[in-house]
């Protein structure tokens, strides 16, 4: 009986070889490049994960919520950027993380309010806090315009001349997501990198510090064809890769580190559709493939060796049910998976799907599950 | 200061007072058939929410997972219904629960394959296994088909002559949430009782035994006209509500007990829109109201003492932002929001949002934060 039969399911399966080598792909690509990769915990979550991408890029982390920062804080990781614009009331908690980690938590701010928020509570609570100017390239989230260099030197003054430190710019392309490609993600890339370096430039040269140039996603990472300027690289979600990162070209199924062990528990009656007993509790919400060109519904269906079933997925979630069926249009036939079977479900989003889980249940090189690493979540 | 602008960002409140009023709601009308309410505590998974729901239902719950099964078990609950088909790995822990609970624990098949293995699990285990059949009312998603007197019959003799014990039936009229006014509602839940009460004599008159008539959904429970035949009635979302079910006029948007406080964190630099601290992990991805008449996005927008600021909703998340904006078509104008204010989120999905939280911050009558109550998730 393969070991997996005695997991309970739903449970988040992680393939730690998978994982391994998605790691050292990317930083294999940040070294080709000699820039610093920052690898985003906001996917893993996981102070076991954040030991093994750590071992090859070094010190420091990217962060999406103090909850995470304080956990790694507490695991004695001193540098960490928290790439969220930081709401006024978590100043404390921030200050707090500064203290513990001797300045090592950045913070993220494109308003000059915020930034008069954070230069004003590093002045007040004697607090060495350094800060980035986030910078907009593309319209999809936050930050200054990229280039507007009457924003950027307002923010950076307010920061700089208040308190606080001014340590550089950051970027996210959003826009990448898009796809199209390697040229149109590699085009993605160069205005992440132009509008990060140009804005750091303007800061620079009005006299402001900015040593920093971060920029980064997961398809910009790995489609970058010129770094220049730019000190350190961002990216999250290709520790395990998932179907959206698979539909747009940045990794092959075979790479998708993490899935969902369900075990079939019925059929429905008028189509032998099966029911699994993973709906969106396990699966999570996710439609992230469903502007892609292959729609892959809630999630693609594998045997519980991790090999795909053709077309079947998970077409529509309940709570706790999940039902199956081939995609449409697929001239495949749909297995036949008596109850009791158990399937691997790869997700849409890694980091929507793991978030609904508190631990992986990692599999080694011979497929067993060899240990469990928790998760943490909140903030 | 209000209370609320203590509370860390973003969090899950809930409306004590809204919450009581919706138990009370439903108790009400029930309580006027006759029949019992068998609460749903896959919304909520809370030792106080139930607390607050028994003490009007009495003592029998409905649950979602054998996690939730078990806090319960630990917490005295003796009347159970697992309701969702049981996965024959299973069976080992539902025995476990059988037995802690002097066999309060009811689960669910639709398949000759399953009731033969939870009948040879009970003869095996020595359990007094109880076992209800699911029947499929509208093809939504599991259950033997209402009135295929082959099949119920084969299950149930399945359980009975097998070892364990047939208790009845059960359905869930999935198809109630396309809504359509209280008329259309009126015939799901009367589609569902007559699917339910046709199975039930079908079994009986083989001479199985069916004592427990089990239907339920939150809108087929607020809008059937009949329950004769039916022994207890299931619901969940209606201890919260949410804007599906005020979508399909089940309740008003002044009857949503939940919402997601969050914080504005900045402003798109071209739309000015607001950005908040709560992304997807916060509000969840369900797009639930995405079919409606009114699409609310991921949630509509409420100052931080409840009231909605018009057409103002949850334009698009990230994992750790939600960006505001105005509903398409609107011809409001939308509000001017600092960096810094509070606001407060009304979920689509009450069952969605509340699994992306470790607990509640619950506001009594003043609107003050009174307490938190502890979430469990898991399986």
């Amino acid at each position: 009986m393969n070991a997996l039969m005695e997991a309970e399911t739903p449970c988040l399966l992680l393939d730690a070889v998978r994982m391994d080598r998605n790691i050292a792909r990317l930083q294999a690509r940040m070294d080709a490049f000699g820039v610093m990769l920052r690898p985003h915990m906001k996917t893993a979550k996981s102070l076991d994960v954040a030991a093994r991408v750590m071992a090859g890029a070094g010190a420091a982390i990217t962060v999406s919520t103090l909850k995470e920062a304080e956990a790694f804080a507490a695991a004695g990781v001193r540098d960490m950027l928290y790439a969220v614009t930081i709401a006024p009331g978590k100043l404390g908690r921030a200050a707090a993380l500064c203290a513990q980690t001797g300045g090592g938590l950045m913070l993220v701010v494109d308003s000059v309010a915020a930034a008069e928020a954070v230069a004003a509570h590093a002045r007040e609570s004697g607090t060495a806090q350094r800060a980035l100017i986030e910078i907009d390239v593309d319209g999809k989230r936050a930050g200054v315009k990229a280039g507007d260099a009457a924003a950027l030197l307002a923010v950076g003054r307010a920061l700089q001349e208040g308190g606080a430190a001014l340590a550089g710019v950051m970027s996210h392309s959003g826009g990448s997501y898009a796809g199209g490609g390697p040229d149109a993600m590699a085009a993605a890339a160069e205005t992440e990198r132009a509008g990060a370096v140009l804005s750091a430039r303007i800061l620079r040269e009005a006299g402001l510090p900015a040593p920093i140039v971060s920029v980064g996603s997961t398809p910009t990472a790995h489609f970058a064809r010129d770094l220049a300027g730019v000190s350190e690289v961002r990216a999250g979600v290709y520790m395990f890769f998932d179907l959206v990162m698979a539909g747009l070209g940045v990794c092959g199924l075979e790479d998708i580190a993490i899935s969902v062990l369900a075990t079939v528990i019925g059929h429905q009656h008028g189509t032998g559709d099966a029911i699994i007993d993973a709906g969106w509790t396990a699966l999570s919400r996710d439609r992230g493939t469903a502007g892609q060109a292959v729609d892959q519904g809630y999630g693609l269906v594998c045997d519980v060796a991790g090999r795909p079933f053709g077309d079947l997925i998970v077409r529509e979630v309940n709570q706790e049910h999940g039902i199956l069926a081939l995609r449409e249009g697929s001239g495949g036939r749909a297995p036949r998976l008596p109850i009791g079977t158990q399937v691997r479900v790869l997700p849409n989003h890694a980091c929507a799907t793991a978030a609904q889980h508190g631990a992986y249940a990692v599999m080694g090189a011979g497929g067993r599950i060899e240990a469990e690493w928790p998760r943490f979540g909140g903030w």
